[in-house]
């Protein structure tokens, strides 16, 4: 009896996890697991929150990481490509954010594995945050009481303060950022009514046309790998006019980190979640509008040339992929008495 | 009876009244009265929020209110001179927005005399956030279904979508953003032990120098004068080093609004409150530190070669105007589906 009890129970738990195996394939999950070097702790998601938001991680004091992944709206800045300090263009267009946390490697061509290897880039690029060295970026942390305390409290130890661990805790509170319960989702979970009639059929468009060959999984950025492992394509893959008007094979992607021909224009897949929030479009954000976007894919992936009546339609579901964006409350970010970091810029 | 009751009630209003108004004139009230053509209401406040945060008032969604006056840190950037877009870099430092409600004239210069028509300045200039003319950004509001919504629910009518109400809702929201109950505020309110001995000897080194002969009131801005009338003092009124030092009469301050050789050199009298937090110092933000800032104010305004015990005990006295900073909860800012109002913006 007593073992007959245990064999139910175990019987049980597999079912459930199935059930949510298979559900965590097609929905967002509302936790993403941590690094095992890397636990998530409120005391380090509350310091990475302000780390994030802190525009003091710029040489000049005017570039936040939210500057470019503005979290009070789509996770991006909306624009073509970024605006670093003193007015300096970058190459790419600013990835979303929210959801990143899902990916298996960030940058649109992979070159981080983790969020953590992720946020050491920007503080140091000489076009974005403009940093001189890890060693200015601590000694600057160490001028702020606030984060010193901080630092201690969430990591512990006399070397608390550290270029690894604000990149651990700016990772942290990035591992928060999600969002669920899209009409998507509410429609998968059983709420009909969730995704209109036309959004329904564009579900079909995308999945009959093979869309979800590679945006595919419940973030809808391809299979879950391993983390470091990104999944990777070539775009565009089939060539056609859209190639020359969006010099969409002008920048050689994961190539110029890897040299390997294989390589060559090939990119990490991105997530489709919230897709309709974050235009201009592709990596060099020369496509306005999704609309125009799904045509380019729809050609230059799949060799398509889709009628007005499915890019629509398809508009219409990746509508249904904006998620619900959580309450944040602002940052205080730790002040300084008497005297400014950045005090002395021109 | 009936008289003598009636009396006895308008006695003590007036007593109430009296001990109010002297309350006020050293500490900070907790609510600012609203122009009467722009009472304070929780759908201005809270689209004024939004606004205030959008990055999409100026042309290329680079800059919003809170880049050069950021509220999550002292409503300043503790830069010199502030960086609009393009990298370009203003002529004078940018003014804390926290109380600034409680001034009654606008800008280093005075020359704006509401919050609501200082709102109407950035958006526009060409350094900073360079808006070609009231009529694009009203046409941008447009674009943004979230805004026409909110404009339309906190001002009615069918040209809700304005630029004047635009500034009104900008207005709106800053008359929130008060710092009460500062260590200096909770002393004054019988608290004897808020203020350290040495901010307590800073005090009366500020007050028998004759620092609060301009820096007076509850706001440590001068007298309470009706809206517009502000109260300006020449700035170096005394000459000395200092005055090459920090090139601090370059600008010629209030001369070049009105053109009146009286007004030479003159500045609004700004605030003391968080002025610990705001480094670095005076219109042109030449002055580093906050010690040094009261070494140039009793050289240039009183004449005093002040010693270094004075200095520190009046630093000690300002930072115990440092207030409390409300909680505010992030904004969402409304998104537009399918394309960006920047997206084609080099």
């Amino acid at each position: 009896m007593k073992q007959t009890k245990y064999s139910l129970l175990l019987a049980s738990a597999a079912a459930a996890l199935l059930a949510s195996s298979i559900v965590s394939a097609d929905t967002l999950p509302s936790i993403v697991p941590a690094p095992a070097d890397n636990p998530t702790t409120p005391e380090k998601v509350e310091l990475g929150k302000q780390l994030f938001f802190d525009p003091r991680l710029s040489v000049d004091g005017t570039v936040s990481c939210n500057s470019c992944h503005n979290i009070m709206s789509s996770g991006t800045d909306n624009r073509p490509t970024s605006v670093g300090i003193d007015g300096q263009r970058g190459g790419r267009s600013a990835p979303t954010v929210w959801n990143a946390a899902f990916l298996s490697a960030q940058f649109w061509d992979g070159r981080a594995a983790t969020l953590e290897e992720q946020a050491k880039g920007p503080p140091l690029n000489p076009i974005e945050m403009g940093m001189p060295s890890e060693a200015a970026v601590v000694e600057r942390l160490n001028s702020i009481p606030g984060y010193v305390e901080q630092f201690k409290l969430a990591f512990g130890g006399k070397d608390a303060v550290s270029y690894d661990n604000m990149a651990k805790a700016i990772a942290s509170f990035e591992r928060t950022l999600i969002t669920a319960n899209s009409n998507y989702d509410r429609f998968l979970a059983g709420e009909k009514t969730a995704m209109s009639e036309q959004a329904q059929r564009g579900k079909k468009v995308f999945e009959q046309s093979g869309c979800n060959a590679c945006h595919s999984g419940g973030n809808f950025a391809g299979p879950e790998l391993p983390i470091g492992e990104g999944f990777y394509q070539k775009f565009p893959a089939i060539a056609s006019d859209y190639d020359h008007k969006y010099k969409l094979s002008e920048d050689k992607g994961r190539f110029e980190v890897t040299k390997d021909r294989a390589d060559m224009n090939k990119w990490r897949v991105p997530s489709l979640r919230n897709i309709a929030l974050t235009a201009p479009y592709f990596h060099n954000g020369s496509v306005e509008t999704l609309d125009e976007a799904v045509r380019v894919m729809a050609k230059t992936q799949l060799g398509l040339d889709i009628n007005d009546q499915d890019v629509d339609d398809v508009v219409a579901f990746l509508q249904s992929l904006n998620g619900e964006f959580p309450d944040i409350s602002m940052p205080r970010l730790p002040d300084t008495i008497n005297s400014s970091q950045v005090g002395g810029m021109k």
